[in-house]
């Protein structure tokens, strides 16, 4: 069994909504990105990259090529899922916590661990999504950003315990 | 097996001390929040928590909810450890890095070390705490706040290998 | 099967280098601090005593002990892994996010993977480097520090499942 992490951080700048684990949340700001800026999906792919020592999202989706701009970051995440599978991989859970002083994620969580599921391909108990703010302090307080912590935990065939 | 994580942060404000893994330390600093404002099991609760999806300390203790103002935080950690073993779930560690400027952690450590193993109902040696300073830079190296990270592992019979 | 994380953070001052992951990259700043400074083998140090709570890095080497100055921090990693494995421990895999400006880590992955199979005595494929940026913003934006989330995942003879 192996347990990776992930963390991200975009940008909030004016706009009309953010996107967070593939849900679209109305709110007066926008995250920053060359994707669609999806911290919790981006730190998630990270998490499961993690586990088999495949490099990081910017080594598979660089954000200077041109053809992910404003992608959906599920493609990411269903990337890594893949690459996990391919090398004998079960993905155990996926947990992300969301680090924003708003939009309030509560009233989206169920929503959004539904999306995990799909994209993941495994049951809704083993995908988990929690927030909090930063108490406005530091960056995430003063709604400069938002960020994301991720863990995944896969079994390897024949490889672990 | 899943393995899930948690972060938390309080803002430090004038006062006589602080309130850390459910030990109160003397300091010139308090921690300012609706209940001890303990962000080290706040943050293992969410851990917690994330094993089985099962939403976050906001969720299950709103901050909003008079009941829990002062409240001492093992209530939440012992309530999502209930929660954890009433869906099949054995814990298999529990771990937290406190983040803060000061006070010191380490004098501490095994007596917040002990206090988790009696709030989880594990061994100590399945128990850990740690802290590290922010070397003087951002929010919690200006002694704004302080931050935590926790992560926990759980078995699930019949569900995970 | 136990999981513990690790956290470290250190001043960017003005410099010729980083060492990351045991790894010198030419820089215009260098990681302030007693020892060189390595955010990621620390946050990994304290990754892997937290998975039999054997305390933190500053327990086991103390900042203020004149042995540990500009001390290469594989002595740390090491040290852990040997206690981890003292305890009956099968380090399963080890995960490090860089969070940092610059310099790019991409092109030095595959080497610090490498360093950290070595100093872990761990296969290539259980060991995963992975960086970010913290996109211009909070103190890692404005390149005053680097900062390093770690998890390590770790089986114990007879006491785990
Ligand atoms: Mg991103
Ligand atoms: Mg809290
Ligand atoms: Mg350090």
């Amino acid at each position: 069994v192996r347990t990776g992490n992930g963390y991200d951080v975009h940008q909030l700048v004016p706009g009309d909504g953010v996107t967070l684990c593939g849900l679209f949340i109305p709110h007066d700001q926008m995250l920053s990105g060359h994707s669609d800026a999806d911290v919790a999906l981006h730190a998630l792919t990270d998490a499961l990259l993690a586990t088999c020592g495949a490099g990081d999202i910017g080594d598979h989706f660089p954000p200077s090529d041109p053809q992910w701009k404003g992608a959906a970051s599920r493609i990411f995440l269903e990337h890594a899922a893949g690459l996990v599978r391919a090398r004998g991989g079960t993905i155990m859970n996926a947990d992300v916590s969301l680090i924003a002083e708003a939009p309030k994620v509560g009233p989206h969580r169920e929503a959004m661990r539904r999306n995990l599921a799909e994209f993941l391909g495994i049951s809704l108990d083993r995908c988990s999504v929690k927030a909090t703010t930063n108490e406005k302090i530091g960056f995430v307080g003063r709604r400069e950003g938002i960020a994301a912590i991720a863990t995944a935990t896969v079994v390897y065939r024949g490889a672990d315990a």
